[in-house]
């Protein structure tokens, strides 16, 4: 069951212009494109008349026109037009979506009821670009959405995985400090590292050689939303009791996780960083880099969801390492019976007012 | 559930030679070839031995050889050769099937008694070579039959889908006339343009400029046979009372509408033309050109085909020009419920001669 | 279901080196590779963390290290290293698997116990490389086992799916003799064809011409190995009483039939010869016609088997040559009943054990 009353990110802002794209998402099909103005608009992406997808019509003077038969929507929704027939017919109007994009991301609210803009996450690292430099990109995995989340709550894998970019030794020999506000349906994950290895990556992006600190944060925010604050300093240069912390560089990671169907997820991924802010020659370098990261992770998760299907019981033994996960898991849980429940209260109020 | 008691359009005259080809109709796997006096023939393409395609075994002296152990038929199904021994089993025989060549077109006989040659259809300007010229052609599209009768019961589509070939603005704003034969089971719906736009296919081939009147009659003979009588001429210049019209351009464009499985359909076409008879030049441009259309129906039904089995209740929106298409839905399901009570009344017969 | 208390062709023995390789056995991913010693170790092909396959780990110090998260397994299956903790958990432990190496081919133990080495098949003409020269192979089969154990216990299909490579008339007109050892569940088919056409591949690598006398002698041992004594002779010329056969040609053509799925079979295959001994060019000139008889094999099952995915009830006609064949289908449902007979028996006294 999907979690429905959250926002997720539908798109990267480059993404969409006046041709429209489609996107299923929480196992809707979703039409995305710009207006004249170049404001964002989605809509469900099934012409009513026959159920021809309508990101295959064309945008004419910011109204939809199915590439069928015509049928024709303004950005609400509305149906303004029908073939061989002045009359327009009542129940042809389409659900749209609110959208709203913030830097390089577009969020989409997928609940049933009115957008909820309090839930909506901040990222002022991807807005702010005077202070930091920004690279993006987006991913499918043919895996549910459940692997993904394991996968990103472990970084201890990054050492196996990843080895050769982002791993060194010590991300999988450190423990970790587990966090969760339940209330929040926040996790968070704290692996500082102290005097080790410097991954290449960041030497070359940093200046910093030999030993340093490496603190890995993560802050994921259930169901859509994963930010990992990553922090490396010389060894010993801890943030001062005040907060500022220049003796470190810092980069936000950040992942949109947006289920596409049970067993399909879309991984949006974005990196901040305030060190060489609007380089960007290493602006290229770091896009390339963690294409490639995502893109084995992609390989991964899609090779565990086909065995898991020739599984008859999938069994699993659990460590330390996993205790993000593992929470992880139980706060989906009950997020999505928390909504099950809300909708069967409503469908409840329902029948009352039926009766 | 497929409508068995009727002739359906199995292949091209063209595709047919001494190798034999397979062709899944209405969920039965049919071998056709032809023998050495070029007559067609067919039969079930399953050995009765261990059930391998006979139509990957080769024609000897009129009998067709399994290519996997050797069991052999004549053209009239009976088995008169197996490996290792001389007797011929008892029920080694395989169900032979109906042809009838008419022009481009075989057709084949899909129910379960005697071909029925009263139901065959007549086609006339595909044999009539003297005053008519022909193109034809087939497309596979994973659909099923029903998505394919909706589109061509509904031509508005060819301003969307078919812009800038055979698609002007005003196919989908003319209204339309439906006619039901429900007896002969028969669907005509009639759509007479006046002072229209001439698509550039037709200025090219008639030389007729400017507006022109243009009549699109269609006549659907449930369930298999789809034909498009096409007028066109200079405007205010209709048919004469005597029934002569030689101011006008007539074009027939025939659709041969043959399941092949619940989820996929064969498309087999043909045009053929009262004007250029005889100039081959137009007969590679009109193929290409209708290839091209075609194709946009075959993209437009998978597309549509896709996305349906990702829908959980499709809902639909008819307006007015719909009427042929919702007649048709409703004639095809009349001849498919008389067809199964047919069945069920034959079935109980013999339930009754076994008693 | 599977025959799991027997021996299965897991590998040829050239697959195997320091690298893991995955392979799907009666419905079991198993991880294969050789330890510094040159010894073939196999293991299941799951990690106990995650899941994640083994076979894409690498293995270091004789220890396989999972390419995940870094769970780390000794030769025996025991779990010696775990990410971010010293302590191993209980339970992390994973199954190995019996293998013994005899000449091209590594074969695995699939039952419950412990591996039975009385019933492993001997294959003495697959280790002695004095008196014969030795090609293998192996295909994989989108069928059913079923389907690949019909088609070797019937070589009549060598005259038409096989024919201009070792098929002739004579060996789909030839009748055959059958034996069942119900016991030791060995079929035994013979086919001896007197003054008949050699094949040329015989005359190139015998230097026979003309009529010969040619003996196919296939020995199944259900489930999973099977054996075709092959004998070439001037016409007229017997073993003698003693056995000696000096004035033949003999080759032992050996296939493993593995299942790997209940629909897809891994088809192992080797030659032997003691004629042209140690000649290379005819061991290249034997596997690559072998390799092509094989596809054509490939192909055929393939289109059997996706055919019969179409058909509702499929039903066969059989006549003399498909005795062997029927035979071994008899036998194997009677070794896959025994079988799950002792299991139940097994269950039946943990059963009362329990109580």
């Amino acid at each position: 069951m999907f979690i429905r009353d959250s926002w997720y990110v539908a798109a990267l802002s480059s993404e969409l212009d006046e041709k429209p794209i489609s996107r299923m998402i929480l196992g809707e099909n979703v039409v995305m494109f710009r207006d004249s103005q170049g404001a964002v608009v989605a809509m469900a992406d099934k012409c009513p008349h026959r159920g021809y997808p309508l990101s295959l019509g064309t945008v004419v003077d910011d109204q939809l026109v199915c590439g069928y038969h015509g049928f024709t929507f303004d950005c609400s929704g509305t149906c303004v037009a029908v073939p061989g027939q002045d009359r327009i017919p009542s129940r042809a109007d389409v659900r749209i979506y609110h959208l709203v994009e913030q830097g390089c991301w577009v969020w989409i609210w997928m609940g049933r009821g009115e957008a909820d803009l309090a839930k909506l996450p901040s990222t002022p690292w991807l807005t702010d670009k005077e202070n930091w430099s920004m690279v993006s990109g987006v991913a499918k995995i043919d895996a549910p959405y459940g692997l993904l989340v394991d996968n990103l709550m472990d970084l201890s894998h990054e050492t196996y995985l990843h080895n050769g970019s982002i791993g060194t030794p010590e991300v999988a020999s450190t423990p970790i400090e587990v966090e969760v506000d339940d209330e929040a349906h926040v996790i968070r994950v704290y692996r500082h590292m102290t005097s080790v290895e410097c991954p290449s990556f960041y030497s070359r992006t940093t200046g910093l050689e030999g030993k340093i600190d490496r603190w890995q944060d993560i802050e994921y925010s259930a169901p859509g939303f994963y930010l990992l604050h990553a922090r490396i300093a010389p060894v010993g240069q801890p943030p001062l009791p005040d907060g500022s912390d220049d003796h470190a560089f810092h980069m936000k990671i950040f992942y949109g996780l947006t289920p596409s169907t049970k067993d399909i997820v879309f991984d949006f991924w974005a990196l901040s960083r305030d060190f060489c802010v609007g380089d960007t020659e290493i602006d290229t370098f770091l896009q390339t880099m963690q294409t490639g990261v995502v893109q084995e992770d992609v390989d991964a998760l899609n090779i565990l969801q086909a065995r898991s299907l020739t599984e008859i019981e999938p069994t699993e033994v659990s460590i330390k390492i996993d205790r993000g996960g593992l929470a992880a898991r139980r706060v989906l849980n009950s997020l999505a019976e928390k909504e099950l429940d809300g909708y069967s209260v409503e469908q409840g109020e329902r029948s009352t007012l039926n009766v």
